[in-house]
């Protein structure tokens, strides 16, 4: 039983379902619905609320007869473009991504992937989903390719400023996630700063070290790491605050785009060496897969009552396959019972009395 | 005339006067002669103050004939070790550092590169060569290899917290840089942010970008640019806080290590891939050395009064000669000068009083 569902709207539930915004990103509700039918073969047991224009998605759903299989349609009167501000989207009541969102805080689903408008989608979440217990500020995290394996980094940009506390629960947020997405029994976390001494960084980041050591992650506390550690794959979580993690993603990714970039060149340089790039061509293609960004395709916002995932604006099908399968990840694993428990044992755990602040506040 | 030489201590100069730390770095004194021979061979009319431990030098220099013909010794009776403190560096009056910072600061030389310990190196400049009137702090800077060329990136560590005020004198210095050294008569310069609209950021960033946009520099003023503007090259120069600049900087030097790493295993994978890589070897190995973060090896320490350039610690001959070209290109092309006229453009100078206060409290 996912716990974020109001104790009152629980029904019984033979599986889990996914709110499916069918009509956010470049190229909806083609790829959305291809995506799923991807996605429909990996999780048989799943159901699918596929919300959006419903006299359109009828019309499709005939081709993409395994999704059709595991599939309700509700309909959306409206959507929210690409380009619109969040404070818009916010009054748009009966847009395809709303409408999801309500699915999730109503129990009827346990987690929302749409592929548009990420101000939008973070907004909407903070209100219609609302923040977990115990949390101060939900996060976006996103994984990243490293020398041994893949890297959880969070925050990526929704809190550009953070304090200590927050630091804190980015890293119980990320052990959770790096546990149930990748499959690690035992995360090790580093928290990101100029140098790996302890003295290294200001205040903040060494009272939320602090913590850290002193916790029940302490023992898969790594300490600092610095910005070569992501790619390293020093840590299996990054924890930053979100303008350094929004910054550093993108360099990082800008650095390989480079590297492509020149490779190119050295393969184009003459007859021999466009020889050789036949030669390796297999190989090369493999790594440009592994390293894409998109492998994990798009980023979580996680500490909300209940499972966020954003695909890739601009993603293929088999891009929204996995961010479905990403979602699912975090629903079947328990991803926020895990960020729970975790809260508990730390003493971050909000009070009887706090629980209802939240709730009314929200 | 080079201002940063108090007016009483002026003397006929009929060169420029590089000191150099003979004994900082792994590999001293060996690559700095080293690296010095080099360097000779392109500034034949520079001179070299050359500080160390003099029995030592004398005995070498005869190995470097044209290192020889431009330079004299200075004895040091000590030196500074690669993890002393700053503060116990400070104490060491008599350290090749020490005395090589003090020949700027009395004017006997213009500018000094160091392979040394580069917190204390910061810290020694800082006291001894003092921070520039008008400057309110010296920052770190770097060139970074980009798809258009090279970008000069600062601070990258000097200052982890700064304030309007600070990016735009970063501004100011990173342009001057990119004009003394990378030769641009008109650097295009960017203030690194999560996005590129100008309502993106905190406060602080808004404040330095409405600066830059109302100043002399406006029309080379780019705007706010995001982490792949780095290595896309966007602009020549990239503004940030120390915090993010060195992150930044780590995080890009690592994406590329890694994207060697797999690089290295595709060409590993079987006899074709063996031979693709014979193919384009020539070409692999002069890109390794394009995006190498040593090809402009170092960092310069900016906004002292005077050039101050560190070599990378584990720098080879010709690395710690292109920190030579790096400090004689700034001294030849008057960067402090530059950076003098364009902080009173832009009303930044200081007041004559001012100018008492900033000599007397260092």
């Amino acid at each position: 039983m996912d716990m974020s569902v109001p104790a009152d709207s629980v029904t019984f539930a033979p599986r889990y379902t996914l709110a499916v915004d069918a009509m956010g990103g470049d190229n909806a509700p083609d790829i959305v619905l291809g995506g799923l039918e991807l996605a429909a073969d990996r999780h048989p047991g799943a159901r699918i609320l596929l919300i959006g224009d419903e006299a359109l998605l009828r019309r499709q759903l005939p081709h993409y007869p395994k999704l059709a299989a595991l599939c309700d349609i509700r309909h959306a009167a409206s959507s929210i473009s690409m380009d619109m501000k969040p404070t818009t989207a916010l009054r748009l009541r009966d847009s395809s991504l709303r409408l999801a969102m309500d699915a999730v805080a109503q129990g009827e689903a346990q987690g929302v992937v749409s592929a548009g408008n990420s101000g939008a989608m973070l907004t909407l979440a903070k209100i219609v989903i609302k923040t977990m217990p115990g949390i101060t500020r939900p996060a976006m995290a996103a994984v990243n390719p490293s020398a041994r394996g893949d890297v959880v980094m969070l925050d990526l940009g929704a809190n550009l400023a953070c304090d200590a506390r927050n630091l804190v629960e980015f890293a119980v947020m990320g052990e959770a996630f790096a546990k149930a997405v990748l499959g690690l029994p035992s995360p090790r976390i580093g928290l990101l700063n100029v140098g790996a001494e302890e003295l290294k960084g200001d205040e903040r980041l060494r009272q939320a070290a602090d913590s850290l050591r002193d916790s029940v992650l302490g023992p898969q506390f790594h300490g600092f790491v610095e910005g070569h550690d992501i790619t390293a794959g020093t840590t299996d979580v990054v924890v930053t605050d979100g303008f350094t993690g929004n910054v550093a993603l993108k360099t990082g990714e800008g650095a390989l785009k480079l590297a492509f970039l020149l490779l190119k060149r050295v393969f184009q340089t003459n007859l021999l060496t466009r020889l050789g790039y036949l030669l390796v061509r297999p190989g090369l293609e493999r790594m440009r897969e592994w390293i894409d960004p998109r492998r994990y395709n798009g980023a979580m916002f996680v500490g909300l009552n209940g499972v966020v995932v954003k695909s890739h604006g601009g993603a293929d099908a088999e891009g929204f396959a996995s961010a479905v399968d990403v979602a699912m990840d975090m629903v079947t694993h328990h991803f926020n019972d895990a960020i729970r428990l975790r809260l508990e044992q730390m003493g971050l755990a909000p009070t009887q009395n706090e629980l209802v602040t939240t709730d009314s506040v929200g």
